[in-house]
């Protein structure tokens, strides 16, 4: 039972991990139209590994945006499918005076590989590819399982090519379950299975006065400041216990059962040193009435990324901005739906718009959030082969964050999705100094391995 | 009286805006390191002028910022002196791609002058300059007047040199009447002097949560969120009805005369006029219960200015950002103070700031407001200088913007502060397509002629 295959990972791992950091070198930032040739770029990286390993079909799929990576092998008649998915685009490093080394030049520190993209989702990603190769080694060139290979490099913009492609050709990608590689371990050696996603909507609010930047000496007191404006609007969406005020927004919400929240208490939590350690804020902030774990993974949220325009150099500019944007996510919770979301949104923000101003919202991009079902024979095997390697009991959590493919997946192709991540929750995902914990990425490997050729048993 | 100094300006109106334009492709932004070196580039430029035209004594004297560029003419014992102010630095460019035209590449449309600095404050500097060079013409290389000209390269980040420089040496500046020349006319044909001015301060505050930057599907729940706390800060800031809430901020205030305010009733304003030329919002804001003349210049204001930080580019970044800015500043009137305003301020700031965030606030400079008495000889021969050239009635007002200095030259050298300004309500101060009306700068250079020349009579 995969015995070559583990030997196999763990004599290249040096190898892996230098394949891992030329995987990390491509600026792969798929939110800037500058980038479009380095994710390409990755994309083609990704496929040629994918064919030197053996997959066969190994093909791009154009998209609207940037290409899909396809690749698979069919040759285990009569024994189950299994869709590997992982994304090879990434977040931008801004802000880039943070980091402590360049974001595109991946170093190892302390045990773990500092780079954009480590952990989300180049690292997690390479993961799979090198456990198919150890099995591929293992087998002769053959696999234990079917499996297909599809990834994206639009995950950090909303991935609309891949739902898209997901929705129109279903049977060319029939499985029996799909596996994402995308999440995190609830903590250090705690193998961890995510079996819910939130789901959200990412927006813009724009905020138009007067017709041209106007100097605050001479109009201030007469012309609408958008910013204000923008502010106002945004203190109206939240009252002072971070309850959502956008009538309605709870109402489709369903609540976790009584097993989960018991399960939940029971996970080694301790606030104060999450407070301290992950956040480093002088106090959380959140819903009234529910634990951390709930507010960050059961119950939707609603934050602003940032409020580009008017004056943001250095120094002092006397400027009334004509204009002001503000970019506002809410993350949602099984049974909210993005469209409904949106709507109730977008009509709130007109209704307490203020005086003097027009008011502008836009929705650019939305994913459904997801739950899993625990009871489904592949998360029993994902359990198994994770107890192999770790030798510790998984724990079922529910991710905050969303990954949109999640739901297309189980939507238009029916499979369960096997949400299995060695991400730790101090990686700095989406922030400066992203890390991945390097003994991670080994026995990330091989609990792919032995998930992998289970599936196929 | 002055027959061959108009001759001569007349005569040389063409010359004198090809001087204009080259002064203002020097790209003299103060409140830019970056454009330190074109600072000191106008500061010489101007200072050659000076020099070329007949002034004695000129230098540029240094600060710890932009330098300061003097020269005088005190040929003429028994005569009055009269201080020439203006600065010939400039306001940031931003927004770029709003101009018709580029910034510092000046261009004559319609009438008018294209370009920074324009108006504010080259154009109306070199007014003084060619008025100077016209009388010592007319006097065979003397002046009926004596003369000193300070100019700064500081005006727009705060004019924190000069201030210095006129409170430490009175006595090298000793004069009986200041001429400023920064302000503009209340519409056009109609000369106008500015009687009062609004000062300011210019703040920063600064919200921080979380020690970094953190996924907001991860931490959306529990950390606090800068922009959103920052929100509610400025949402607390004011009313609905556009009063400032900061407890004790309008103690201080004095109110106009009925005089005055009878005066401003009699100006001609169409409101809805200047809404839609001028301003061009859906609808004025401001504080209820005063009228908009009195609302720009009469009464105190707060704006905002731009929100610096986080996610600015297109797209989507889902993270919650360690930190968050926002340029406030506040227009104070007579007899407010800005020591006194910024305390309040500053305190309020902090009593309103939500949980989980650290607050600060700075301020970035300030200014007194000030009032200048209508008795005065010498805005009596600005008046009929004004009358002279233009045929028409002075109207007095009070200007919203602030000229820091004007205060510095009422407290320290205790001169009348005469503010003779020829700019015009639509040039677009500190806004894409600044422009200055031809036709006024030459105008304005015969004002100044005349005026001059009655303050040695």
């Amino acid at each position: 039972m995969s015995k070559k295959a583990l030997e196999f990972a763990a004599k290249n791992q040096g190898k892996a991990l230098a394949e891992l950091k030329e995987f990390l070198r491509i600026p792969s930032i798929s939110t800037l139209p500058d980038h479009a040739e380095d994710v390409r770029k990755a994309a083609v990286f990704l496929a040629d590994e994918l064919k030197r390993i053996g997959l066969e079909n190994v093909r791009l799929i154009e998209t609207s945006g940037h290409p899909l990576v396809y690749g698979d092998w069919l040759g285990a008649p009569g024994k189950s499918t299994v869709l590997c998915y992982g994304h090879y685009d990434v977040q931008p490093p801004d802000p880039l005076d943070e980091w402590l080394s360049p974001p595109f030049e991946p170093v190892e520190r302390n045990g773990n590989i500092y780079a954009r993209g480590a952990v989300d989702d180049k690292g997690q990603l390479w993961m799979q590819v090198k456990a198919l190769e150890a099995l591929f080694q293992e087998y002769g060139g053959k696999l234990p399982v079917n499996v297909r290979v599809l990834c994206e490099g639009e995950e950090e913009v909303g991935g609309e090519g891949i739902a898209e492609y997901v929705q129109q050709h279903p049977d060319a990608l029939k499985a029996d379950v799909a596996l994402v590689c995308d999440t995190e371990m609830f903590e250090p050696e705690l193998p961890t299975l995510c079996v819910g996603l939130r789901g959200m909507i990412y927006t813009e609010i724009e905020v138009r006065g007067a017709k041209t930047d106007l100097h605050s000496g001479i109009y201030g007191g007469a012309a609408p400041n958008p910013f204000v404006a923008l502010a106002q609007i945004i203190a109206g969406l939240k009252d002072a216990d971070d309850h959502i005020r956008i009538p309605g927004f709870y109402d489709d919400i369903q609540p976790p059962t009584e097993d989960e929240l018991a399960a939940w208490k029971r996970l080694p939590f301790d606030e104060e040193h999450y407070r301290q350690t992950e956040v480093g804020s002088p106090e959380l902030i959140g819903e009234k009435g529910y634990s951390v774990i709930e507010r960050v993974s059961a119950r939707p949220t609603l934050d602003v990324h940032g409020m580009p325009g008017g004056f943001t150099g250095a120094g002092a500019k006397t400027v009334i901005p004509a204009k002001a944007l503000a970019k506002v996510s809410m993350r949602l919770v099984p049974n909210m739906t993005s469209a409904g979301a949106y709507e109730k949104y977008a009509a709130y923000v007109q209704q307490i718009a203020p005086r003097g101003v027009t008011v502008e919202t836009r929705l650019i991009h939305s994913g459904e959030p997801v739950v899993i079902g625990t009871d489904n024979p592949f998360v029993q095997k994902a359990v198994n082969a994770m107890h192999e390697i770790w030798q510790k009991d998984t724990v079922f959590v529910r991710g905050g964050g969303s990954i949109p493919i999640v739901g297309e997946f189980e939507r238009h192709l029916k499979v369960p999705v096997i949400l299995m991540g060695f991400g730790l929750p101090d990686d700095n995902l989406h922030a400066p100094n992203e890390k991945f914990h390097i003994a991670n990425f080994y026995r990330g490997i091989d609990s792919i391995i032995l998930f992998l050729e289970s599936c196929g048993a």
